[in-house]
């Protein structure tokens, strides 16, 4: 399945309407260097980019271990007839319109397709469904995803949330090792997925989409296995009784209750989430975290809201704001002013750390401060200054688990910028990055399109750095309680970690669009004299 | 406190350090057209932008009705004084290092500003606060906040959560009447505040961020007063145990337990929320929807994985998703294809519209799809074909209370272009616009920079036309239940409408920034023959 030494895409079209097929299932084997034979086969005849157009499987020349379907429903057997006949392995059925319209012809369809798999040895993905996108074969997807590999193994029966999820794991800077949306599940389906990445050494963690199931027994079983291996992130779409229905009326799957597939997911010791967004969450906490031992947070930010909000949070999902001892208080407050700071737990880092952000700034001539940031992350420059002192005070704090840095774009009084940006978010990256402890960042409220704008260099940089990336402090706080929950439950996994080039490369492809300011030097020109203080993140 | 005849800004200074200050207390009231007096006051003299700065407040030549003060917490009783000899009305503390440090000596400096307030008859805001944006008064505070008023009437505790409250609700289309961020509340207090709004003809709504209250009985009294003259959403910060001790150290508040809170809230028949999203979600359903009189909602929109977490989240919130009669079924039947939709609730709208899309956009001809959708925005064109095939069987479905249409753009499994957007999003926007039913938007699914930017415009336009607009099924449903639940509780409320001139001058306004497309014509040109079909949304 992985592994074909050719792929035929059937259905394949130069009409305008279908230029999704092209770039699906050609476009992207050939841009991503897909080293078997690729087959375009349409009754239509004529050639694309180069390639002939056969006019039925027959034809092809060569022997053809995979074809992608996109036919309508009705000529499918015939079509899988053909695929028996030409010793095909695997068919990727991309087609819908079987049993998920609920009408018993089409579920008659469906049984057919199968059937005719079975007599001639061949397994089928799908109906219904987009099929394989595994970049360690070189078998691309949609053309923006990534061409490197990743520990990710996920398995989607929707094609849409295997595009969603596969995108925003992207900005956080995770990778796949290989994806298998698998629609109706005729055939092969989740049980023999979930096995499959179970042993599947490039699969680091397993994440899974499911509506339904099959076979109950089966797939508690091949649960429990897989989880005991390696994590298994699940969400289950349609856990409402209206969910169900929809989820039968999607991909005629039979939902369950959501008691089982709690029981289920719990016993198996598998980490249950309820949304795309939380699963990304939880994939970043398990590949970017060290485990906390603990719920002993520290949280340390900017603004008084912004820190009151987090503390909700924290506690809310089941994480506990430590009681910051006397004696640490003191030694902060030792280097900090009493003004404008919140000198228990959560720390209001803005007043602490300002100074070093302004001497940073000032140190960058004419770059701008995201150039400057990226070239002090390359070269590995430690942070020093307040943010050192700050973290020499926290690892003395006794019993604390974890420190989670969070810092918000638009609370602040006038809009952010880019030195605000490089300067104080990014200073605090650097300094996370350094701290020994168990961390997350967690980089929030961008409301409006500039701060989005100005803030999207900062988080290609966090992420591509491999750092722990949260959008929202519910968001980390939820997947690090889960975190926690799963390290006690399987004290001895953990990812092996990353090649250092493959981060080194994220790193240096750096982001070339949106750049949003100017030099550095413009600021030091403006600063009357040597340089007290930045603007306090006022009204806290 | 609204209507200063001047104004005079305490400790504005020239330092680059401090331009924010500039920026907030001096650009903006010129910006903002503040047709009062403003004078510069700091021991340093000289002058800014054409304004002398007054060395003391003393040397201000006219009367002056309102002091913003920025300097250090020591000085503060001294200017006090000052303000008393000048006869000054209100006085907005922005410094901060008072009560919320905890620490006796500033807890007693701030009960020393109020002794003096009290002696002189004036009245303070905060300290430790951002103090007041009123746009119908003139008032500006952030650069990037509208000069135009609005229906919502916001109070503060927190500078932050101002800021980013209302950057926030302005990409949905909300502005607002006043705003006030008051810090630690020494004199002026949510209670006043709440009881201000409760009267207040420009407030239509009132939305509060609290993170504690001095006066509990009060508080109950007057809360429910307010909630009895128009609805109150409540953002009680710090409701945990950690983010009560948060709140002590941001605000200097008395949290009170989040049972009372609970209690309070529910008693007076005010709208609790959790987030500053949640606040701005409510506020969307409040100023925006008519209130559905029954929780049986149809899901709209396209992608089966988005449709099914539509669902779940609709049931999850407490809202129901509507069994489609079986006749109703049968009509949609009649003129929609099987293969690739879902024909009961929710509905994937993908093939029942795609042909309208791609009729709009081969009449483009060579204006970008986002300028021919304004245009035929502010036309008033009707949508017609079948989108208006399937409004009309929905109008004969018995029962329905509330259509929520739903369309992700990176579910897509090509990355979304400018046609997509306008021809699919664009049209069910147009369609939704149309429906007579209680509805709402939700565009969703923005993974990356290029979803986020090629459908920016539209999320502009949407909001700009006085939709519905949401960006997650979880922050609309659990919204518009709170709505149903307000709207049971005081059914004889409903906002005023906008006047139409606001409407328009919203619309007219467009969004220059961010054109990601061509002309439409070329999609036209790249059309094999007549045209049948869009790509369509593939593996639901």
């Amino acid at each position: 399945m992985f592994h074909p030494r050719s792929i035929a895409v059937v259905g394949i079209s130069a009409d305008m309407a279908k230029f999704w097929m092209r770039e699906l299932y050609l476009d992207a084997l050939v841009r991503s260097g897909y080293p078997g034979q690729i087959y375009l086969v349409n009754p239509k005849g004529g050639e694309m980019q180069g390639h002939p157009i056969y006019r039925t499987l027959s034809e092809v020349p060569g022997p053809v271990d995979h074809v992608v379907a996109s036919i309508p429903a009705r000529f499918t057997p015939a079509l899988m007839e053909e695929c028996c006949a030409r010793g095909v392995r695997v068919v990727h059925m991309f087609a819908s319109g079987f049993a998920e319209t609920g009408v018993p012809d089409r579920i008659a369809l469906q049984d057919r397709l199968v059937e005719i798999a079975r007599r001639g040895n061949m397994r089928i993905i799908g109906p219904n469904c987009l099929g394989i996108y595994y970049p360690g074969g070189r078998i691309g997807l949609s053309p923006d995803f990534p061409g490197e590999a990743g520990p990710v193994g996920y398995l989607c029966q929707s094609g849409g949330n295997a595009d969603f999820m596969v995108r925003l794991a992207v900005t956080r800077g995770l990778r796949f090792s290989k994806v298998v949306s698998y629609g109706n599940a005729c055939d092969i389906n989740e049980c023999d997925l979930l096995d499959y990445y179970a042993d599947d050494p490039e699969t680091e963690v397993i994440a899974a989409y499911i509506e339904g199931i099959t076979d109950g027994r089966r797939f508690a079983r091949v649960l429990k296995r897989a989880a005991a291996a390696k994590p298994v992130v699940i969400f289950k779409g349609g856990y409402t009784e209206g969910g169900l229905r929809a989820a039968a009326s999607h991909t005629g799957s039979l939902a369950g209750t959501d008691a089982i597939w709690e029981g289920v997911i719990r016993q198996a010791g598998a980490i249950r989430v309820y949304s795309i967004e939380e699963m990304v969450d939880m994939l970043v906490a398990l590949l970017r975290m060290t485990p906390p031992e603990g719920p002993n947070t520290c949280v340390i930010g900017n603004g008084g809201g912004a820190s009151v909000m987090a503390t909700d949070e924290i506690e809310r999902a089941g994480l506990r704001m430590a009681l910051m001892p006397p004696e640490i208080r003191d030694e902060l407050a030792g280097f900090i002013d009493l003004a404008n700071s919140m000198l228990r737990n959560p720390i209001d880092a803005g007043p602490v750390t300002q100074q070093d952000g302004l001497n940073f700034l000032l140190s960058l001539g004419d770059r701008r401060p995201m150039e400057g940031l990226r070239e002090a992350v390359l070269a590995g420059a430690k942070v020093g200054g307040d943010w050192q002192r700050l973290h020499d005070v926290l690892r003395r704090w006794p019993g604390l688990d974890l420190v989670v840095y969070q810092h918000g774009f638009d609370i602040s009084p006038t809009p952010v910028d880019e030195c605000g940006v490089a300067g104080s978010a990014g200073m605090m990256m650097r300094a996370a990055s350094e701290l020994r402890l168990p961390r997350a960042i967690v980089l929030h409220s961008m409301a409006n399109d500039h701060s989005w704008q100005v803030t999207v260099e900062l988080r290609a940089l966090c992420a591509d750095m491999g750092l722990p990336l949260f959008h929202s402090m519910r968001g980390a706080a939820t997947a690090i309680r889960r975190l926690i929950d799963h390290h006690r439950a399987h004290p001895g996994w953990a990812p092996r970690p990353e090649p250092e080039e493959n981060v080194a490369a994220r790193v240096r492809a750096g982001r070339p669009d949106h750049k949003t300011g100017g030099p550095a030097s413009e600021i030091a020109a403006l600063l009357p004299g040597p340089a007290r203080g930045q603007p306090p993140s006022p009204a806290p």
